[in-house]
Formats: C-alpha cells, sequence, structure tokens
C-alpha cells in the first residue's frame, strides 16, 4: 500500500528507517499517517482510535518482554516494571528519542501548548505502536527497536529500585478491588537526623494493618510499606487460598 | 510439541477442540498445561506469569475487536466497553462456558474454596488466553472463539448501556490522572416517585463542578453525572488543547 501525498511518504518512510525498520517493511502507510495526525487536523480521522488501540499493544510487548527476558522475576516484579515501561513518562521520553514532534501533524492552537506536549507526544506514540502492529497483526515492528529500550529501562530501574513507584501500584490495586484508597499512618520513630529508619509507615486497609515500612523520610517509608502490601496483595489474589 | 502424559494431552486436545480451534492448531500443549495449574500444585510452575501476559492479551484482543467492528464509535465508548469485555466477572463467565474448572489442576484446600473460584477461574482464563497467544505470537488462536462473544457481550450492552459502569471508569480515570476520586453531590429534585429526573447527581472534580445529571435513583443519577464527566474527561485528554 502507498500513500497519496509523496512528501509526506517520505516522511513517514524516514521515520521507519529511524526505527531501525528494513526498507521494505510491510508498513499500512495510510495507517502510520493517521497515528500522526492529531485531532486539531481532523475531529473524525487523527490518532485517537489507534491509540486505544496502541496502549494495548505497547502493554503486550512490555509483558512479552519481561516474560521473556526475566523467567525468574515475581509477577509482583512484573506488574510494577511494566507500568513503569508503559507509563505516559517513559512513552513521551520515547518519542522524544526518535523525535516524533517532527512527524506528528497538529494545527493552530495545541501547536503552541507547550504544556499539553507530554501526553500528545505519549499519545501519538501509542498511536504509532498501534498502527505498526495493525501493519501485520504481530509485534515484527514493534519488538525490534522497543526491546533494546525496555532492556535499557528495566536494568536502570533494578539497580534503583526506588524508581519502581509501589505508592501508585498499590492504590492501582486497591480501587480495583475494594474501591477504596489505602491510608498511609506515618510516624518518626527516631530523631537521628539521617537514619535510615527514622519513619515508619503503616498501609491500611478496611481498618486493618497490612504492612509496615521504615525509610529516612517520610515518603521514603511509605514506599517500603507499599511495596509489601503490593507484593503481599499480588501474592494473595494468585494464590487465592 | 506433544506432552509427556498422554492423559493430560488428551485433556488438553479435548478443551482445544471446545474453543472450537482446528486439531491441528499449533498450541504449545506446555504452555497450556501450565495455564492450567495452580500455585497449590506448584508454587514456581503455575499460571501465574501466563496470566500477566493473558490480561494483556485480552485487552488487545478485545481492542482489536471493538475497533474493527464498529470504525464508527467513539473512543470514550471504546474504552467503557473494553472495560466490561476484559473485566474479571466477564472472563470467569466465560471460562465457566467452557468448563474450565474440569482442566483446572487444584489441590486440597484450595479446590474447596468457592469464594476464590471466581477469580480463580478468571485467571486461569486469561492464562489460557496467554499460553494461546505466546503459541504464535499471534491472536490466530485466540480471536477466532473469543470474537463471537465480545459480539454478543457488545450488542448486549448496546441495547442496555446501564451495564456501563461509567462511574468506575470515571474513577480509574480521575485516579489515574489526577490521584484522586470524583466526588458526587445527589440532590432529591422532585418529589415524585418513578421521576426519571428525581434525582440530580454532580461530579465535582478538584473543587469544580464537571457535570450533572438526572436520573429515577441516586444511582441512575451518579451514573448519568459519570458518563457526561468521563465521555469529557476522554475528550479533553485527547485534544490536549
Amino acid at each position: 500500500m502507498s500513500f497519496q501525498d509523496p512528501r509526506r511518504q517520505k516522511q513517514l518512510e524516514k521515520l521507519i528507517q529511524k526505527l531501525g525498520l528494513p526498507e521494505q517493511a510491510s508498513v499500512k502507510w495510510p495507517l502510520l499517517d493517521l497515528a500522526l495526525t492529531h485531532a486539531t487536523i481532523s475531529p473524525t480521522a487523527n490518532y485517537e482510535q489507534l491509540e486505544f488501540i496502541g496502549d494495548s499493544v505497547v502493554r503486550l510487548a512490555a509483558s512479552e518482554f519481561l516474560w521473556e527476558t526475566y523467567p525468574d522475576w515475581s509477577v509482583g516484579d512484573f506488574s510494577a516494571i511494566r507500568k513503569v515501561l508503559v507509563s505516559d513518562r517513559t512513552l513521551a521520553q520515547l518519542a522524544n528519542i526518535y523525535g516524533l514532534e517532527r512527524y506528528l501533524l497538529v494545527s493552530g492552537s495545541a501547536a503552541g501548548d507547550t504544556a499539553g506536549q507530554t501526553s500528545r507526544l505519549a499519545d501519538a506514540f501509542e498511536a504509532v505502536l498501534g498502527a505498526l502492529y495493525l501493519s501485520t497483526h504481530t509485534l515484527e515492528l514493534v519488538r525490534p527497536w522497543l526491546d533494546p529500550h525496555f532492556q535499557q529501562l528495566s536494568t536502570e530501574i533494578r539497580q534503583d529500585p526506588a524508581r519502581l513507584n509501589y505508592k501508585d501500584a498499590l492504590q492501582e490495586w486497591t480501587q480495583a478491588h475494594y474501591k477504596v484508597l489505602p491510608e498511609y499512618r506515618v510516624q518518626e520513630t527516631s530523631q537521628i537526623h539521617g537514619d535510615a529508619h527514622r519513619f515508619t509507615a503503616e498501609v491500611w486497609l478496611q481498618g486493618q494493618r497490612w504492612s509496615q515500612g521504615t525509610g529516612h523520610s517520610k515518603k521514603a517509608a511509605e514506599q517500603a510499606a507499599a511495596k509489601d502490601a503490593f507484593l503481599l496483595a499480588i501474592k494473595t489474589q494468585q494464590s487465592s487460598l
């Protein structure tokens, strides 16, 4: 399938090249064009629906990558890391690496809106993943260039687990399963500044204490408590005993 | 690939037949076996990791189905309907239709736990989807039998939109974007019993009124207000103006 506007076609081919995909890759060009068209250009023919597909595509790509690469990791770790890999922040970073802004058709007011740029880039990036997936109905045009980024990110996360936001992960879980937010109760348990256990945080859910964690700051203690509670939650759910 | 225990192999082949897949389907049998093995049988070799994959697979299958089948629907409708299609309740129903309980290896205490059965069946069902996806790295072994169920469910939902839980959808959205829950303010605006506009609900978020809806009950009014707020939220996000 080739595209009507030769200049746009050239531009899209350049992007495919940048992604490291072969020239003869079976890309459905009209879909890729749509993925890089903002709603300000057309209220109907824009990236919104492809973004909806792409949101599932990136999730599957990340899941498959983690499963293949780290067969020994717990499902709790998988979930927490996948959350980072598919976050708007990560997707916008990747979009930036490939200079996606340059390929995105946007008009007028939206083009000058720098505040909305991160979410716009993340959305368009998801839409591109949707278009590439729908070109072959496999991840063949997605994983070859996405995997190295996932590899680097997951290595970074392993080296600095504080990048994993267990509070967010726990909140999502309690929302999904109990329709409530976890409650944090924090106390200063040591007066010594710099003490790694200066603060003690507890996670409470439905009137029960789920976990406890300590840290040098309130935030660190909450994250430690959230991690324990989240891993417990995932475990309980999976064994369903 | 064939499986070591001929009786288990026969059993799994029967399931594949029940799903309506051809006998010569390229199923990776050890993966399917794993998908139907509960953690009480083996703490390490069980369905947990495949469920993690399957959760993304069913999401992608539902997204692709909706995109292909209802090209004119809004992304807001897509999101709300996908939420129903991939819910534990739906997945457990489908698992029941295929009598998945009969194929699931569970031991001792868990087997008698009827309360955990719904989530166990939904989890195993997701794991089966994971195993079938990983057998070919496409949705070829998933969509042929899953699509008719999605078709029926989405038709039912269209006929009875009350099945769409916009309160849940809105809550998920505000959580993801603002880390807060939407607030509902409900008033009885008519004393007439049975009046379709007896109650008026408002959705408030961060000190602002987002939407308003009416209904014959508090719950109906809240759902109406949630629907407007959710569609507004999705729209705002997508145009990012």
